[in-house]
């Protein structure tokens, strides 16, 4: 599984950057990397950056796949491993696989795309001790479209569909709660899927299900990007972009718990904070009209609606 | 003591506020504000806000005198209560007043400065179980002028030699500790004064010597703005103090913890977010020449220096 996942995550990534590439024209710089092996870590990954491009202000794709030894407060705070006994040191191996991606076009009536899938082993290669599945994508536009929430929803819907039935309805529920800013009492955007622990049928498939939704990212948003980035905008539009982008850095840096745990886990900071977006704004009780369409986003983000 | 604290920093801000808009030649605008008084937390505060002014891109000077009950686990995590059973609610019951100041000029060569006084009770307000003072100022600088440097720490060394010799030295070493981001291996600035759970004398010393640092900001800030932002700049320099921008949220989001604290206690977002920068930039692997003014800022923030 460790090396059908790592397979399927790079061939993913290879795809999803060649049809960004193409749409913005311009070329991905990529960086191999390793961890440095110091008996406690090792494995590496190749991150995949497209920044300043003619559509995207930063496009990251990254694949990482690393193995380590967890302190016990760390593996206690990774979940997934529900019952494993963390003082027991080959517990606390691990193994970990997975894609992530952020798009943040120039245009702020194009939407920023975030997606990630991982796999995680607990315990010794020969003999893990748990293994689970995690992932999602959501979409975060600084202003509302429906027919481009209904399309990203829609598409990601029949993908779920084709697995489970289940999935959909629970993984979208997921989603609105996770990318959620308490103080803000706003989500990040307006969801998609998530998920996280998925071991309840066979590896197999649910390799095959995190393979499908990933690939399922290019046909869900692409389109949303060529639809909008026709449109004409003012500077106040791409100011309240740039207000928007904020909440998706304070999203990051305060609630994200991949975020945090690669922060205090030593992880590759370039790597890490790839997901935040090139520029950010902070305004002191920035003016939101009511019936603006700015004041429409709030409200789609204050209260998720369904899109599927 | 709490009414002489709120008089003092108000007054304080009110000077504060007076010298930064004078010298940028626009006014703050002043919000007065409560909190929703519903038996378990009251007072309010006035935030004072300069934005996009002719020099300063966003100035916040606050004040905030509030009182509440905590819930048992943010008065552990509070400090300052040390040995103080929380599981008794009147021990829970506390008062905060404080002034809070960030200022972030447009030019990349003018530095940033933070500084926070603040006075904390715990316990009934007629029997106090428990009282402190804390603070600080540190300056953030995109570019390192040594001559900067040192007159702001000299201006504060004098300061706090003038009420104890022993003070600049252990606040000094105190700042560089608290104002480190350990993912990035920086301290946030240069540095200045931070101090906290400061009561091993009587407490109108103590308010004296906090008023003494908050009287020491404008003499020490000012001066370096004014003598900065005559400087010719590139947008090269511009993008550089975006990044460093960039860092300045990095800290206040993920290990502030004032401003943690008040997001999860529902604070005042307004308020609390007040010390982000207007504009902040996040670029993939930036790069930095060696021997570049860039990378002898890097320098001072890695290794600090003694400056006074």
């Amino acid at each position: 599984m460790r090396r059908e996942m790592e397979e399927m995550i790079r061939a993913q990534q290879a795809q999803i950057c060649a049809a960004v590439a193409d749409l913005d024209g311009s070329a991905f710089t990529v960086d191999d990397w390793q961890r440095d092996a110091d008996g406690e870590h090792g494995g590496g990954g190749t991150t995949c950056v497209l920044q300043e491009g003619k559509i995207f202000e930063k496009a990251g794709v990254g694949v990482s796949v690393v193995t380590g030894t967890l302190s016990p407060e760390a593996a206690a705070a990774m979940g997934g491993g529900q019952g494993l006994d963390n003082a027991r040191q080959s517990n606390r191996a691990f193994f970990a696989a997975g894609l992530s991606l952020v798009l943040h076009p120039h245009h702020p009536m194009a939407p920023t795309v975030h997606a990630n899938y991982r796999y995680f082993e607990r315990g010794p290669a020969e003999k893990p001790v748990a293994w689970w599945f995690g992932g999602g994508a959501d979409l975060t536009p600084s202003y509302l479209f429906e027919q481009d929430a209904r399309h990203f929803h829609g598409l990601h819907r029949a993908t779920c569909d084709a697995h489970d039935p289940a999935f959909y309805p629970r993984f979208k529920q997921w989603c609105d709660r996770y990318f959620y800013l308490p103080h803000r009492g706003e989500r990040r955007g307006i969801g998609g899927i998530f998920f996280d622990d998925l071991h309840d049928r066979p590896p197999a498939e649910l390799l095959a299900f995190v393979r499908d939704c990933a690939a399922t990212l290019v046909p869900a948003y692409l389109p949303l990007v060529r639809r909008r980035q026709q449109l004409p905008f003012s500077a106040a539009q791409k100011a309240w972009q740039q207000l928007r982008r904020g909440r998706y850095v304070e999203f990051n840096l305060v609630y994200d718990r991949g975020t945090l745990f690669g922060l205090k886990t030593a992880g590759r900071v370039e790597s890490i904070l790839m997901s935040l977006p090139l520029t950010a704004r902070w305004e002191y009780q920035a003016a939101i009209l009511p019936g603006s369409p700015e004041a429409e986003l709030l409200e789609a983000v204050r209260n998720p609606r369904d899109w599927a």
